[in-house]
């Protein structure tokens, strides 16, 4: 059982439309909140060597990226900490406290808990224009597919190159590059924290047409060899860059340097190089 | 080291006005937004014979409370799952879900996680208009210091007495008591979830007054001996009853069932019978 089998449980109850984004859309006034809520635990999302401080940015970060890939700006964030040890919290909180700062949020909230294991959950809160609010639906044949950034650094780290431990230990949410697309005529969009191959296949869900890859044109993470990097990039988790279409004809967006990697086809699959993408990245899988 | 102890590590970095109140406090639109999030796990909180249906209803509860508790609207709830067994989950949706529509909110997102310990984090939204928004400043000597309900009931569960299983397992937040108060003058306002002593500590921390207790007063569980349930109405957690504060010419309330217990005094301390009250109740603790 894996966690995109399990959202079809949860659509059952609560609603289709409620699990098809990064973020819920709500209305707020006449603009839009967006609101996304991410848990993150030892175990599974903080690696041995992290700094307190460190865990505490990630859990700011995966939150804020949500925000940033529906091109909103983050405006508030609540953090539940479940503390192991109380001696984690003020790094924990400096360290979340400085990510939404970077960013332009505010920590207005919070809860503090006894647990056996280091776990927090993020729950952000983003302004947009109606007008500028991206989903993931929207993607269009002909539309070009695009990622900020060099996709699959964090997955390097983790796979023994640990020149890119920035990258995973304190990840950069792609906020200004959101707004700026939101204003350019970006059709759909996400961020790839579970791979772009996940991203794809759950961009493919929602949307009706497919998209087809150019495995050549993917950036890659350097000082790796070539079919290794190819792998990071394209099945690596832990990576917040924003995968995005958009129409030709609005290529390149002046402040968002990016990559073409490909196109959206009428053919709802998933292609790379001609053939089928396998369908696999991060995932939370339980026995 | 205790939560509240803690709280105020976290009011040095994020500032004290951000750890205030049951809610956070968001401008939107013409309205007031407000904000809270609760972590729930295995061994703290739910507790061995609770259904997975119950365990979501509770999870949700808690955080509906925090709103009703501002004299707010519950509108949206975000709910992250850390899950042991996948098997949980759709019990657990299904009893979030019926607990939110009984309060009027709407399940809008969550995340899925793998977790060794089944942990729950509900994020709560709930819309107020300005005028009608409380907070736990404002209370004013002369007050009457009220609560709603009966006190002690969950305690009493968790101290052997299984009449009172509904209490901890279903709890009932005051939603539609929240918002009548809200438009009848009550002066401060908070829940109960760590008893009523911890409560009007809370209460005392953040306003220029005290509380004066009498004892005699307390609404009291059925069928436990008077002491035992003196001291599980003041200490015991796991309630969500409204504890708040009212000029003596608003009382009583129409449609709010509850029963003064003290008031409010200039001397900024909290006294039962004339004698300061015990500072302790439900509280996470570190070695």
């Amino acid at each position: 059982m894996d966690d995109r089998e399990l959202l079809k449980t949860v659509m059952k109850i609560v609603g289709e439309e409620n699990c098809k984004d990064d973020c819920a859309i709500l209305a707020c006034g006449d603009r839009v909140m967006v609101a996304t809520t991410d848990m993150l635990h030892r175990t599974t999302d903080f690696v041995d060597g992290m700094t307190d401080w460190q865990i505490g940015w990630m859990s700011a970060a995966v939150t804020i990226s949500d925000i940033a890939s529906m091109g909103a700006e983050p405006a508030y964030v609540l953090i539940a900490v479940g503390l192991d040890r109380w001696e984690h919290l003020a790094g924990i909180m400096q360290g979340a406290q400085d990510c939404c700062r970077k960013f332009g949020a505010a920590i207005v909230g919070g809860d503090i808990d006894h647990h056996h294991e280091l776990t927090i959950v993020t729950t952000g809160l983003g302004l947009v224009d109606r007008v500028h609010l991206v989903q993931r639906t929207g993607a269009w044949p002909g539309d070009l597919v695009c990622i900020t950034g060099t996709p699959g650094q964090a997955q390097a780290w983790l796979d023994g190159y640990k020149q890119f431990e920035k990258a995973l230990f304190e990840p950069q949410p792609r906020v200004a590059e959101g707004r700026l697309l939101s204003r350019s005529g970006v059709s759909a969009m996400m961020d790839d924290s579970d791979g772009i191959a996940l991203s794809l296949y759950d961009l493919l869900g929602v949307n009706s047409c497919g998209f087809s890859l150019d495995s050549d044109k993917l950036p890659l993470p350097e000082g790796i060899p070539e079919a290794q990097a190819r792998e990071l990039a394209m099945y690596g988790g832990g990576d917040y860059e924003l995968i995005f279409t958009l129409p030709p004809d609005r290529y390149p967006v002046a402040g968002v340097p990016c990559t073409v990697i490909g196109k959206v086809i009428t053919e709802r699959v998933v292609l790379v190089d001609g053939k089928p993408l396998q369908k696999r990245g991060y995932q939370h899988r339980w026995a």
